[in-house]
This record gives C-alpha cells, structure tokens and sequence, in this order.
C-alpha cells in the first residue's frame, strides 16, 4: 500500500519557517536556520547536481527519506507565491531543475496548466482539495510512497484528515520566536508513535508512525 | 559549579499544561497524557514511596536525571494557587510527603512563610525575583546542582535570561492542540546543542546543553 509520508525540519519550537515570509526570503527570518544540517550532506548535494559532501548519520536517514518514494505533494505557499496566477505566471522558488525529480501536485484554489521542468519534475496544480491531490499523487506514484513536503497549513489538513501515514521530523536545536508553526492550535488530536529517535550533528531525525485518531 | 538543570515533559505540539488548568484539573485537559510515561517506572515509583515498577531506558534517565540535585526551583503555579495565599494558605498539590526531598524555592509575587513538609521537603516563598531563587537554591544545594521543574512561564523566564545550563526534555507524542506552550512567542534565542536523544515506550529524552546567546 502506497503511503503518506511527511517530511519536514521544524525548530525546537514548533516552526517549520520564520515570521515575514517573502519571495526574497522565502524561509522567513532565521528559517535558513531549519536546514543548514542538511545542506552539506552528500545525499542533499546529489539530489541539486552536487558531488561530494559529509556522510553522517544524517547522510542516511536523508537517503532513506528518499527511498521508494514515487511522488509529491506539497502546499501552494510551498511552491511560491499567491493568489490568482496572472498573465505572466511566477514558475515559483524551484528554478528550471528544481530537485524533486518526479511528479509534484500542488495543492491550491487557483487553476493552472501543468508545468513541466528538467530532470523529471512536473508540476500539477490540483484545485479540488487534499484528497484529490493525494489520489492523483497515488495514481502516479504507481504503488511506491507519496511524500509531503510540506509548509505547515497543508500539513496540518491532512494530518488532521488522517492521511498522513508517517512524519519524520528533523528538530533542530533553535528557537526562532515567531513564524509558521507545525502544529498550531486546532489540529487534530492524531495517535502517534514515535519510532526512531537519531542523534546527529545540529539535527535529532524524529520518525513518528501515525495510529488513528485518540 | 553547581548547574541549572530544567526537567520538562512536552507535547510533540509543545505544551507542558492542558488548556484549562484548576486546582481539580492540574494539568489541564489532557494534561496527564505528559506524565503516563514516568508513572509505572522504578524510579518514579520509588521517589513517591512505593516499590516495583517498570525498568526500561526510561527509568536510567529518569534516575540520572535525580542525581547530584540539592535544591528545585518551581513557580508559584506549580506549586499551586493564585493572587495572594490569604488567611488559611493552600498548601498547594504536593501534599504532606512531596517528592522533591530537597529544598524548594517558590517564584511568587506573594510573601509567605516557609513550609516544612515531611521527608526532607521545605517550601521557601522568593518574592524578589528569577535570579535571588536561584541564588539560595544554590547556596542550600551546597555545591549540587539545581533543578528546574517548571512550569512554562517561569522556565521562559530562566531561559530568556541565559540562567539554564541544560534542559531534559522528555518530549511525548501526543498534540494537545492547546494549553501552556513551553516556547511561546518572544522566547530568548538562546544557543543550543542537543547532545542525547533517547528513544523510550511512550517519549523520547532529548538533552540539550544551553550554549549561550546567538
């Protein structure tokens, strides 16, 4: 059975990025913060085009996050942008090679055609819901796993639907004070089981099972 | 140098209290979802009087946890009650045999006697602030360390003013979705370094030492 996976990296405090979040600073204030353990892994560089790298404990829990997964969902705010489109389209934070490398459903209220970018990632735009856009990312994930990348609100919809099969929250040891919580007030009281607990270098890798509503 | 060392157990959301606390309800509704994972142990057993229990990894940092301690630290809240003590003061939650067996200093704005309780336990009131409770819970621990047990807002209070060494979060995989946020907003952004995480029935133990401001 295809499954739901979350991913996400979310300061000691509960944000998964920091106040004032703009196109210049798409990750908020400090939100850079939530992913410099990551970006000096040799499984982050290969997945931008890069050799080399650190090989950790993170290393593999990062190459493990990407394994059988067959595509992604992920928020509009996730994407870029908002609001109606316009005439000119923004094609959103990704660039031309952006590093999913398969088909990605974003979930938003304004209809769009598809993009398609280099390296295997397309772009669907899916304007009837989370259900929709998690049936749709099934149908093309072909039986391997389906992964959320997030931000918070979407994440918190389909949490609190009960779609989310699995998270595996990187908690990084700052507090940045203001931004997008994960887990904000009204979520849904979900069972959870905390699986796996690994200590690495400015990150602990949280792997939650999730086991019904309680 | 006798350290700061601050014991909490907090929701995955981030809440040490459940939303509505009273003196029926302590910990708020869903409070005690925090605590199950310390109630069958050995070690928590016996600190309340009692024999058996349960010894997994969980019972090892809990007894570490309680070692080298000469003094606690706790606000007014924890203690119990509100405003001035009047006439017939509460004595508060913990009864005529607390568990602490060690001095307690109280945060509270409100001047009190101290209470001596049965088996080692004294309550002193510190009306003249964060750093004067820890000055004497550090001179009555004689060279010990000093343990903070809460609640939120006088460990936001230690915590913003750079006073906490180390902070043992035993961080349980429920959401609460309301209640009392261990790091609410306008949090200090201390540095921090997580250097244990402990995977446990129930929680996971997460050390981080506090390595000053960033």
């Amino acid at each position: 059975m295809s499954r739901l996976r979350f991913n996400i990296s979310m300061s000691l405090d509960g944000f998964v990025a920091g106040a004032s979040q703009s196109e210049q600073d798409p990750l908020g204030v400090g939100g850079t913060q939530l992913h410099e353990w990551a970006l000096g892994l040799a499984a982050w560089r290969e997945r931008h085009g890069k050799e080399g790298g650190d090989v950790n404990v993170s290393n593999d829990v990062v190459e493990e996050s990407l394994q059988n997964l067959g595509a992604t969902v992920m928020g509009r705010n996730m994407f870029g942008g908002t609001g109606p489109w316009g005439e000119d389209p923004w094609d959103g934070w990704w660039g031309d090679d952006p590093p999913f490398r398969m088909p990605v459903f974003v979930v938003t209220h304004h209809p769009r055609e598809p993009l398609v970018k280099e390296g295997g990632t397309t772009f669907t735009f899916v304007t009837d819901g989370i259900e929709s856009a998690l049936e749709q990312a099934r149908a093309a994930a072909a039986g391997k796993d389906v992964v959320l990348s997030g931000g918070a609100n979407i994440a918190q919809q389909y949490l609190g639907a009960g779609l989310i099969d699995e998270m595996l929250i990187h908690l990084v040891p700052v507090l940045l004070g203001d931004g997008a919580r994960l887990f904000d007030g009204g979520v849904a009281k979900v069972g959870l089981e905390c699986t796996r607990a690994v200590q690495a270098p400015g990150v602990t890798h949280l792997t939650y099972r999730v086991v019904g509503a309680s």
